[in-house]
C-alpha cells in the first residue's frame, strides 16, 4: 500500500555501505522517474549514476549533510551511501525545470524503499567542485543528488503542535526524530466553507 | 507494485465529473504529502481543498489546459475534475519552496491512482484571478493546482527515439498519446566509465 511506502520513505543518511546497489537497480529507479510527470512534458532532466567506490568517494566529498545536526559532519566511512543518482537539468532543452526534480526524486525514492533500500535528497552540494570532478558539462545544471543505500538508522516521525519547532534531532541511541506539522496547520480553511474535521 | 502505480499515474484531463471525491479522500492525500520529504524539513506548503460544485467552478475557470492541444480549450461540462487540491507556498515560513511541491504532488497523485482516481498537475493558472475568487491571502504563493477525479480518458505512453518530438497528441478516438524520451537519452555516460547497457 502506498501509505506504508510513503511512511517508510524517510530521509536516511546512514547506510550499510558494503551493501551494494547495482547499476540495474539505479536504472530501474530512473525508469520510474522517466514515467513520471514533467512540466509541458519537456523531460529536461538527465541522470548520472554511480555505484562504484571511487566515483562514490568523489561525490561524497562534495555533499553537505543534515544542516540541523551541527555536530555531525555526515556519515563516517562504513555508513556512507552505496550509490548515487545525480539529477541534472539539461539547459539545451529548457532553462527552467519546474518541480520536475521533486516529482522524479519522489518516484525514485519510493521505488528504492520498495526494494529494501532508502535514501536522501541532497541539495547542499559544492556544485562547481562536483562539476569539475565528474567533468559535467556546463550545459547541465546540477539540481540534486540522491544518496542511496540500505538504511542503517531508525528515523521516527514526531507529530508536533501547529507552529512547533520543525528542526530534526537525534537522540542518544542515534534515532533520528523528524517533527511534522499537523494536518490542521497545513490544510487552510476555504473561504465560506466549514473546514474538514482534522 | 510501485512500478504499476507509476505507469498508471498519467496526467488525466477528462473525468467522470459526477463521480464524487470526498473531503476525507482529499485529506488522506494531503496526509501522504505531509509524510513526504521537504527541503530543510521546513514544510512550507499549505493546501486548500475543494470538492463542491460551486468552488470547483471558480477554480476551473482560472486554469489553462494542455498547451499542445491547441484546438482543445479544456474539458467540457460533464468531464471536469470532481475535486482540486491547491498547493500553496507559505512565505511566512520561507520564500523558496525548493521542489517540495513536486514531491508532494507525486505522493498525492500516486495515492489518488491507488484509490481508482487520477489527476493532473496544472501550473498554467490565472493566479491573480484565483486569489481574488477564493480570497487567498497574499502571504500564500499559488504554486500548483492538482485536478482530481475518476479518469475518463485513455492515456498511452509512446517510446520515442532520442531527440524525438515530445509534444503529446490525441488521436481520432480521443486517446491521448504521450511521447517519452528513452533511457539511453536521459542517462548520461559517467566520465571514464562504461555506460550501463540500455
Amino acid at each position: 500500500m502506498l501509505k506504508d511506502l510513503v511512511h517508510r520513505n524517510r530521509s536516511y543518511r546512514r547506510f550499510y555501505q558494503d551493501h551494494k546497489v547495482s547499476m540495474e537497480t539505479l536504472t530501474a529507479l530512473v525508469d520510474l522517474a522517466r514515467h513520471s510527470a514533467s512540466g509541458a512534458n519537456l523531460q529536461s532532466l538527465k541522470y548520472l549514476l554511480s555505484c562504484d567506490a571511487a566515483t562514490n568517494a568523489l561525490i561524497f566529498k562534495r555533499l553537505g549533510w543534515a544542516a540541523y545536526l551541527r555536530d555531525w559532519p555526515g556519515p563516517p566511512e562504513g555508513e556512507r551511501p552505496a550509490a548515487y543518482i545525480l539529477v541534472l537539468g539539461d539547459t539545451a532543452i529548457h532553462d527552467h525545470f519546474f518541480c520536475d526534480h521533486g516529482i522524479a526524486c519522489q518516484s525514485m525514492l519510493l521505488g528504492a524503499v520498495e526494494k529494501g533500500l532508502g535514501g536522501c535528497i541532497l541539495a547542499s552540494i559544492n556544485r562547481s567542485g562536483l562539476r569539475r570532478d565528474l567533468a559535467i558539462e556546463e550545459r547541465f545544471e546540477i539540481l540534486l543528488v540522491l544518496a542511496l543505500g540500505k538504511p542503517r538508522e531508525k528515523v521516527q516521525i514526531e507529530d508536533i503542535e501547529a507552529g512547533g519547532d520543525i528542526r530534526y534531532w537525534r537522540d542518544e541511541q542515534m534515532v533520528h526524530h523528524v517533527p511534522k506539522r499537523p494536518l490542521k496547520e497545513i490544510i487552510l480553511p476555504m473561504k465560506g466553507k466549514t473546514p474538514p474535521c482534522l
